[in-house]
């Protein structure tokens, strides 16, 4: 079959002809239905500094998708849930069990953790095995676009739930896709006010359309002041989703004392921060977000994608190519003009 | 009465006298029986940039103290347990009980804090008057030096007590008075194993006293392979009691993922961080620590230090002066040979 | 003005003129605009046991309002929110704010609460004073009734909210206005299911209006059984708003191992429960509910009825009646047939 | 091997050869070096209801061990930290992995939960084979009759971990080995006084031996005033571990307004609360608590039996009988003249 590879340390990717798959004990095979691109992979196609230090090539690209059971490895079946034919999201960490975070009930923060299509061979073929455990079976009726989206989706939530946003004021820095699920689920969460930041026009947009109140040019002068005066009251919480570093200091800047910062995004250099003033004396909390909580933030993102009030993603998913389309792809998402890219593996 | 007084911009104290204090409506007027002396107050001693920064002049200094009451203002006397002859701790933070953050239970970052010896006269003088909220009984039998040690004790509460140390290993930077109260609290704890890493080794000798496990010298080479190789596993918790920059970067790379960090200690200067690798990957939390939480750290910390198992914080307690002889007391601070030191004032 | 009161031990109220009145110190005087009424003022209008134990007559009656600021006592405009003219809705508990329960911030079990309508006058008449805090400012474009609404609205926001209810399979016992408002608040905090329990059904159908998925009659045989086939799946959560000891026992047979169940209906005797099988072996947690936590009840209740997803209580509200008319709202109530039931006030 | 048997339905056990056992895969086989009797041995003794539901016979009887690896069986090692020679305490839960509990991180109500020497063959043997999950590595030094006591001393932490016990009035009502354990914590924990409540003189002066502060007969006329003479203040927290239901109403009735309660004693019948005066209007919370949090129950009771300021859980451990005396040490249990009872099986 067909996949999208990383094969030489040389910038973009690789259309080329894989073995298919076939389950492990323990693993689960999958059809991919829809598979969609994340930032990582663009520093894959890119082989920035952090690809280089942590990929071993060739490597098959891609961890976010929606699917279809197409066959149970020995021992995969005994949870019940998985039969042939039951439509999955996947979880595209593996991580080990045995480790101490694993143990205590950290395993997002697994010392062993794999990533698909980044520390094994990932989603963006095909056909697909991985174990049981990480494919999630998704509510009737829900494409598997939708559920390709999932994934990211699943680290927003994890960003957005460490407090309650009900009734409170939210700044999301950076609204690219998961910024933008951000600001759905502090919508949904009946946050008072959400001000988006970002320095594309075309992603405020798509914020405006996801539940953001305010929207703000991240190179608007005076940030800080902008941010207050569209807030209208203390700021209880700022989600850091563009990796910024003037991004993470103004956060620690306009939160109320007391307040809490989640930072997910990743930026380029180490960040200097004003601790005294902006952190410690204003008791701040910050909290470092990786990956999504096992098992809660699947269950936590289900909720908010199903039933009469659910959100949808679909509004994020802009485009769709075909899955050997993956250059016109990447350049489209390089310009900042889309929101979720979808790829669609031919038969 | 006499008072120790920051007069004029010049380095140092002035000793004077002052008028008497009466309590004004809901406030407790004190003798002064013990007043400790904090960090804070070498910085007014200095007139340091922060100094300068917060304070008008002239301003009667010091934040600890332990004491009596004397006299109840109007309507001080509405709670009840608090009569002439009651002896006391006082918490040093006068917040305004109408501010976003005092209304929803957060009075530790009141918007409109005002400091004793800082924002308002504080405590260096024989008698001083406070609301009647900010003085807290102390357990029978328990000594007026002791119960100036409880703010600062109740510090180190607030940053011990984010999460459980049962069973945790546990890293401390900066063991003066608040760091070595934080060791006390964390051996109390049940934490598994203790780490104290300070620059000077009379703190560190003092530190083992109060139960730290393995002492590291702060300058030692390679001091994450040293703290590491200490621990013996994963190192859960970080206690930031130093104000150092590099112990906050230290701090960040030795605690496991999902662990967590108090930053308490004020430094001199900025931060620069790796949050990418050290706090978001590895899905830290950081918790900026200021004050006490009114009312339960004060709770807390009295629980600490009675009954049967008391930590005893008088071994911290290393030199008493008369309030006259506040400038020795300086020199002996700037020295680093010293635990806590006491003022008494004469009668 | 005229009131209604409880002159004597006779079933039933009676309308009189009473003195208008002036707020004391850190007093707000409001006009009443609307108040509702509760099952409270029944027990009242009965003269059940608990009435007869607790009240002394004569009082006036009522605690459930919304209205405007007419006139602040001496200190009440410290706080700045409030001023002659701002629109409010009115915590029914008056709290001590110097026991035990209140220091440790527990206020809405405070050891001396006194209930408006209850331990000392209320608010069905034309005007009425009450304690500054007690008067919590309503969102712009509020109605007066819907302001009435936020006291009983915010009794099942404190029972939904012990922990999240997002993707989880809920059951509501009793589905007067305090159920069907946990109803609407499970709907919008994205519960999987919600099955509505009640004998009436003219409440039921209220409840499917909230958003309740499931309708039950509390008199079908084998109702375990009912209420397990419609759950589909665990159930994590009972709220338990009817008072019936049948209903408290079925919650604790009906809720999976782990759960949860928060006890609110006030029932007429006490409860036999198999806490061997049904709670210690299961792992459940109890919660008993009383009151609003304050302030957190409160922002956490006009987080839900205000912004672009508001909750829109006036689905609740079926019949409004002139103070005066207080013996048909009575009997109305008492036939079961109708949600919240409001009193309007005259000039 | 000799093993203890409930062979049949009369009153008694049986001593038995058995066959030797080999650890299946996953499994790891232990000698028993110690092996302690709990209550619920005796319900097997004397065959009472609930055991008549449960137990199928013929039953190796016995959950609480402290051993040795023997031998690991297929895919044991993976964890790496058990070889043969290790030391071990043993969960007596087997869970199943893969039911909704298990997989939302609540394993100890685990639906498919089945207990060593209840619902498959136990302890009471020189040899036994458990999951490698079940095994955990005790202290070096630790007793293997230490080890033993950890699964019932387990128990009282998870019961004693509900909310902070520093600085709060703990009732205990029922000290046998368990309740004995949670004065013991509950002093560890710097609670402020314990009082420990019992019908047997025997029991109350173990309980102060472990720490508690007043002992009271649970037969004293006006126990409620007993107790809250006793307490002088407000009781936070009642801990019910005698399984009676008057104990169960007491709780309810002495505990302040928001406290809480850990209901683990199971008794002989349904129990009759006063569920709107005691917990409804108190804002109570009540815990059912049933075995450990899996790990973290484990984790923390390391933390309480290790260390310089460890518990010494052998104070409890008043009586030693070779395994085949089993039937004096039934006795002698009944009698209540004792502490923890420990078995030791021959070579």
């Amino acid at each position: 079959m067909q996949a999208v590879l990383k094969q030489t340390a040389a910038t973009g990717f690789t259309i080329a002809e894989v073995d298919p798959t076939r389950p492990g004990p323990g693993e689960v095979s999958l059809r991919v239905l829809a598979a969609s691109v994340c930032g990582t992979d663009l520093h894959l196609y890119d082989w920035n500094p952090w690809a280089r230090s942590r990929v071993t090539l060739p490597r098959i690209i891609g961890h976010e998708m929606g699917g279809e059971v197409i066959a149970l490895g020995e021992g995969a079946g005994a949870g019940g849930d998985l039969t042939p034919g039951t439509r999955v999201a996947v979880e595209s960490h593996l991580v080990c069990g045995i480790c101490t975070e694993c143990v205590i009930g950290l395993p997002h923060v697994c010392a062993n953790t794999r990533i698909l299509g980044v520390d094994v061979d990932g989603v963006f073929r095909r056909e697909v095995a991985v174990p049981v455990r990480n494919a999630w079976p998704t509510p009737k009726g829900m494409s598997a676009e939708k559920a390709a989206m999932m994934e990211p989706f699943g680290n927003a939530v994890h960003a957005c739930s460490r407090r309650p946003l009900g009734g409170e004021v939210v700044v999301v820095f950076g609204v690219g896709p998961i910024g933008c699920a951000a600001v759905a689920i502090a919508r949904a969460d009946h946050a008072a006010r959400i001000i988006a930041v970002d320095p594309q026009p075309y992603r405020l947009d798509l914020a405006e359309r996801m539940g953001a109140d305010v929207l703000i040019r991240a190179d608007t002068g005076n940030l800080d002041q902008a941010i207050s005066r569209a807030a209208g009251g203390p700021i209880s919480c700022a989600l850091e989703m563009s990796g910024s570093s003037s991004a993470v200091a103004a956060a620690t800047r306009v939160v109320r004392p007391g307040g809490w910062i989640s930072l997910l995004g990743l930026g380029d250099s180490d960040t200097t921060i004003d601790l005294n003033s902006n952190v410690i004396m204003k008791g701040l909390t910050i909290y470092g977000i990786v990956g999504r909580e096992l098992p809660a933030t699947w269950r936590h993102t289900m909720a908010y994608l199903t039933g009469p009030d659910a959100i949808d993603p679909s509004l994020l998913l802009t485009h769709r190519f075909a899955l050997s389309d993956i250059d016109p792809a990447i350049e489209l998402i390089k310009s900042g003009r889309c929101g979720k890219v979808v790829l669609i593996p031919e038969e």
